[in-house]
């Protein structure tokens, strides 16, 4: 028996984009920033942190290796784009003591920003290497620190699959694992394997064992638990699975999550908490956008081409004015 | 009691904006330099150059660090960017000797330059590090040896604020801060806090108070002061808030004002300062753009949308032909 219901991604999305008012000054409508990009990778991060941006947030940071930053800032002057973290390969030739002080410059790094971001992303070609996954690791327990929420996403649920006590009850953490990374996840904590038939049931039990983050499991259908109620979307998206769309989700999470937060100290206080309204609406609208850029570009559809429909599909379910 | 005036920006624009002559040559509608761009910052400078260029400048340049150079040239052919600034990071091994070396190289390096520009933008995505600051506040001094008119703005204004000798008494010096940047500019040259009830009267002392510079403050209206008028310009503009507006002003503040310096040996001089008139024009322009892009946009409008408008924007308030 499941208590599974289809939300309303729409009146979501109504209810939690803020009206846009002269009065506000810039970093307002929402201040992300990412945690990723490596030697290897530089579109997650790039995709994650501009969809921030044409949702509608006001300033989008990515927190990257020195080999990314050139390559991720190139692609966008609207990004800021911090060369901080450092690789293994880097900083091998050291002594312990060395490795320790880098570690800590890149802590410092990250951490003097930290108070004045609304939510991060954590994950988005991170890689996968160890001394740079120790930093994210610390980078998570600072945002704890400074109840700043976070999205964890990519290599970064590598990371928290492997040390899920980085997550443990803290209520404002949010994972969104697709099949793959859903399945190593209840594999190490529910020591089972993923249960189609009870996947809602599965899915809530996951997130209670968890101490009560949110899951956004992509799918077919999104579904979205946080221990507690069950959710999920099922509008329809596109057929094409072109890499990056993950991307797109998790900075429309950590935008519409922070716009959530910004709704409890208002009147009309929706009963479902910030991350589950943050995960319902990014889920809502990267659907509408995935199917709108799929009749513009068919087969030919890329993760470019659905970023480039998010403001159309934000606009025709909420109109700025 | 005030005496603040809303200001006819489209009829300034239609004074300022020099007719298309194709008797001219490459030069004289403008050249224009952006000092600014460090390892942390590349975007900032490439909106104030790149708005100099899309509004009718024929030459635009950018002087930033070895680091961000690469990253600026990427984002625009149109732009020659040279990579001559020097950060700490670079030159902390050398002997203080060695380091006096390198900075009379970088001034060098600027200087040979001076005399061609009609106006320097210092300070976009300059950032803070002390190095690059002593030998920007040389720049400055350089420029005012040279008459060359400036426009500061970010990380610029967090130096001018802690030096105001810089700029003080330098009738072609313009300082463009935002809400944050002017509080900090208020509480340094005045002692006091702002006084809202009051704001163009606070205004006009602390444009007095630094010997007579003009400073266009941003806000909801943007005031305009340099300790003699005050006006303010209300067009309405958009109400996104997005990062890299502010450097869109900067840009264009120094190619109307560079205009509006060539109209004072014309027959008709207008009676306010090319300062003021840069200011106004600017930001009239910047709003209209700004309106534009919204319509165009809505909540997704970034700041390079803004400056793609900035032509047409341009076009509809006075034709080029």
């Amino acid at each position: 028996m499941s208590s599974t219901s289809e939300a309303d991604a729409e009146s979501i999305l109504r209810t939690v984009t803020p009206s846009l008012d002269p009065k506000r000054h810039k970093g307002q409508a929402g201040k992300i920033a990412v945690i990723g990009g490596c030697r290897e990778y530089t579109g997650a991060p790039y995709f994650a942190a501009i969809s921030a941006l044409k949702i509608g947030a006001d300033l989008s940071h990515v927190f990257c290796t020195k080999d990314a930053a050139p390559v991720i800032k190139s692609y966008s002057p609207e990004l800021i784009v911090h060369p901080v973290l450092e690789e293994s390969y880097s900083i091998s030739q050291l002594s312990e003591e060395d490795q320790r002080t880098v570690q800590d410059k890149v802590l410092g790094e990250v951490d003097k920003w930290m108070e004045r971001f609304d939510c991060l992303v954590i994950g988005p070609g991170l890689g996968r290497d160890p001394f740079l996954l120790e930093c994210v690791s610390k980078i998570m327990l600072l945002a704890k620190k400074s109840n700043v929420p976070f999205v964890v996403d990519g290599d970064g649920l590598f990371l928290v699959t492997n040390s899920i006590d980085l997550v443990n009850s803290y209520p404002l953490a949010v994972l969104t694992p697709n099949v793959n990374e859903y399945k190593r996840l209840v594999q190490k904590v529910l020591n089972c394997e993923v249960d189609e038939q009870n996947a809602e049931d599965q899915l809530r039990s996951l997130a209670k064992q968890i101490g009560g983050v949110t899951i956004l499991r992509k799918g077919k259908s999104d579904l979205i638990s946080n221990g507690e109620t069950v959710k999920s979307v099922s509008i329809y998206g596109s057929p094409r699975r072109c890499g990056g769309q993950g991307d797109i989700l998790s900075g429309s999470v950590a935008v519409f999550l922070s716009w959530a937060q910004q709704l409890r100290s208002g009147p009309e206080s929706p009963s479902e908490t910030p991350a589950i309204l943050g995960c319902i609406a990014a889920s809502g609208l990267l659907r509408k956008a995935a199917s709108l850029a799929f009749t513009k570009h068919k087969r030919s559809t890329l993760t470019s081409d659905i970023i480039e429909c998010l403001g159309k599909s934000l606009e025709d379910i909420c109109p700025a004015s």
